[in-house]
């Protein structure tokens, strides 16, 4: 493929892919290292330029993620591409950044619920692992980006309701801490459009460009609503999942992430470019399948095809 | 059930059950009438006030039409309920009007294409049936409201694009015809929301006040997103189909009509009231599962369940 694109061509959106990372992590099956290597390259080569490819967590907790390092490895040899992985703390940081990523993004719930259930602290605790994992990369990787992604920003299946006011006070926190963004998170699919804008306009008014990614799940089919609200609010960053990989355990049957290939499909037919070829993605949905035999995965884009006569402006080959 | 409602609780949008007619006449099965008057009576219990309850066409070719005067007599019977039914042509019209319907549906394609394969006639030559249909209804029906909905009115799956001046002038020839609103339909799942946004606009600059409902189809996903598009350019009405039932056979595996389920769930959340209840509404998939065994029902909100805490203000029991 080529990579030069001509200057009309630009994304006006990021797509950033998180299959590689929120999608595995939640199935119970592992795929193997050298399944997901084909996949994030078939990935890349549909134009994706930022993917979140593992999470650097204990190997007993989450198997699926063991080869983290290694599949960062090969991440690092597609030119242009921004390597992003999760970590949940100092340790995984340090991983993290030893294998070279470029960019960072830490797990901060805005419940306090969640918080102690997912990583065993309180908030404030977590704001103080922000700080310590900023020092760090300052000291030794300081090219790397760090995003604090408000997770259960929208409610939490533990406590429900998750006042705003403690969203957004985290959001300023962790950026207070030396994160260099925050992005919100509906973890658990409640998100409706109304309160996607009132939060991410809050959220840029307290810290402006500083505001980061919508992240959305589709659990109750709000997803792609929602990050047309964030759009409207200025979010440019969308995380997505291809085939909507990563169901939430709360919810049989529902799909998890937003689906990408539907996701790209949106902003495409709206004429908003994000350097994605819809037909490329959706062949990257064979070396995903091929990884994980008989996964269900979601999306209607891809059952349905592309509408007669449908002309992709920002095909990049 | 008490269908006074508080002042605070009149519904903000009003949403038409489609199911009843666009749903069952997509599929292969016939429901039984026991079944559909069962299954409209539930429709109504969860608090829709608008129901497509059939379409009136030859019963050779619609055999699971063949039973629509028998349907409207039941839904007549339901207190406050709009009875809407489909009439394709003045001889359905007729049969309509003489079942006794609150409201008429007209299906006018703005595709050249789609209308000569779908009701045989030209575009112009439909304007004509709208116009006989009218002085019919002034002869012997004036109370009868008549809806011309423009189909394919965001694209056609026989001719691609369809031009949105020509969308714009068919509404406003059926308006001149004398039909008391015109809707726009994305029949075969092609809108997007830039486009619903700018279509609605035209028309309501067009026809004013007798811009009628969104009528959206989740073939790719995208319908959630085009109904919170049209609600924002000002279009109270919206058409959907509980458990998204009526497939477009181009698109295997794919929904055809948006969820009625999550559509109500997203309006609801957002604050804007339906006068649905959704848990009745999630209730009223069984009786239409007892009419058509094994046939598969869309809908995100009904297998996720509704988020922790969530609390509907529009309970109108």
């Amino acid at each position: 493929m080529n990579a030069t694109m001509p200057h009309t061509q630009i994304p006006e959106v990021l797509i950033s892919e998180v299959g590689p990372r929120d999608g595995l992590q939640s199935v119970k099956a592992t795929m193997p290292t050298a399944d997901k290597k084909r996949w994030i390259t078939a990935l890349y080569d549909a134009g994706l330029r930022e993917i979140e490819v593992c999470s650097f967590v204990p190997a007993k907790l989450l198997p699926q993620m063991a080869d983290a390092a290694e599949v960062v490895k090969h991440a690092l040899t597609l030119p242009g591409l921004t390597v992003m992985a999760l970590a949940p703390n100092l340790r995984g940081a340090q991983a993290a950044l030893a294998a070279g990523v470029h960019k960072l993004t830490l797990p901060v719930s805005a419940s306090a619920a969640h918080s102690l259930a997912n990583v065993r602290k309180t908030r404030e605790e977590m704001v103080d692992e922000v700080r310590n994992i900023v020092a760090l990369r300052n000291e030794i990787a300081p090219g790397v980006k760090i995003e604090a992604g408000i997770s259960t920003a929208f409610g939490c299946t533990l406590q429900g309701d998750v006042p705003e006011d403690e969203v957004i006070w985290l959001a300023a926190q962790c950026i207070a801490a030396g994160a260099d963004e925050s992005g919100l998170s509906d973890t658990t699919g409640y998100a409706n459009p109304a309160q996607v804008r009132r939060l991410f306009r809050r959220l840029r008014a307290e810290i402006g460009s500083r505001a980061g990614a919508a992240h959305m799940h589709n659990t109750r089919g709000l997803g792609l609503a929602n990050c047309l609200a964030a759009y409207e609010e200025g979010v440019r960053t969308f995380d997505a999942s291809l085939g909507g990989l990563g169901g939430c355990p709360y919810a049989p049957g529902a799909s998890g992430n937003v689906v990408t290939e539907d996701l790209v499909f949106m902003f495409e037919a709206m004429g908003i470019r994000t350097g994605v070829n819809i037909e490329k993605l959706i062949a990257a949905r064979a070396p995903l399948q091929a990884g994980l035999p008989g996964e269900p995965l979601y999306g209607m884009t891809p059952e349905a095809g592309l509408p007669k006569g449908f002309f992709q402006g920002t095909v990049n080959d």
